[in-house]
């Protein structure tokens, strides 16, 4: 299925649906704009993002922030800080553990279970 | 990185380099030009394929051949055998656990090694 076919379906941010299984790995679309994603980490996963279409400020403790655009590819490795936010609509693909949480141990207002992900 | 930039540094067709490691995955980009990929399986493990440009036919036992474009998410499940390939340059995104050989089982002239994967 087409990528644009499957982010037709996200209805709202910060909300990541599955859209394939990849041994121990789910692959997911999500949209992301605004603040609402706290700093977290995921203790013992990496976490890749790649962006679809429009921006999405990247920020990491110890590290610069930073602007990933439409093609870039990039890993926060496990147990780092990090927060993603945007202005703009932002469209991403994450690769992530299935045993991921979304925003790690932190809960808040956008955390979803792995239940509503699949939806 | 981008994407772009990764797919500027693969030189040869069937050869695939890999761009990030997510836990037990690796992530890579490939290009595919011709029929050089032999029929093959992965016997115990799915493999995820996402088109970055281009067109590629799509061959799996027991289905009818499809044509991937553009955006379009695939993933081959275990033990199925498939074969891919594209009469123009293709640009591919793939997901695999870090043990899975390219062409599975089969060794032919275009099977690289993950040594040569990682270069």
């Amino acid at each position: 299925m087409n990528i644009q076919e499957h982010l037709s379906k996200v209805t709202e941010y910060f909300s990541p649906k599955v859209i394939g299984e990849v041994n121990d790995v789910y692959v997911k679309v999500a949209k992301i704009k605004g603040e609402d994603i706290p700093w977290h980490n995921h203790a013992h996963e990496d976490e890749a993002f790649f962006i679809l279409n429009g921006e999405l400020l990247f920020e990491e403790e110890n590290k610069k922030p930073f602007i990933m655009k439409q093609g870039d590819f990039y890993v926060v490795k496990q147990g780092v800080n990090h927060r993603v936010s945007s202005e703009e609509e932002c469209q991403i693909m994450l690769i992530e553990n299935k045993s991921t949480a979304h925003t790690g141990e932190v809960k808040s207002t956008v955390t979803k279970s792995i239940e509503e992900q699949l939806k």
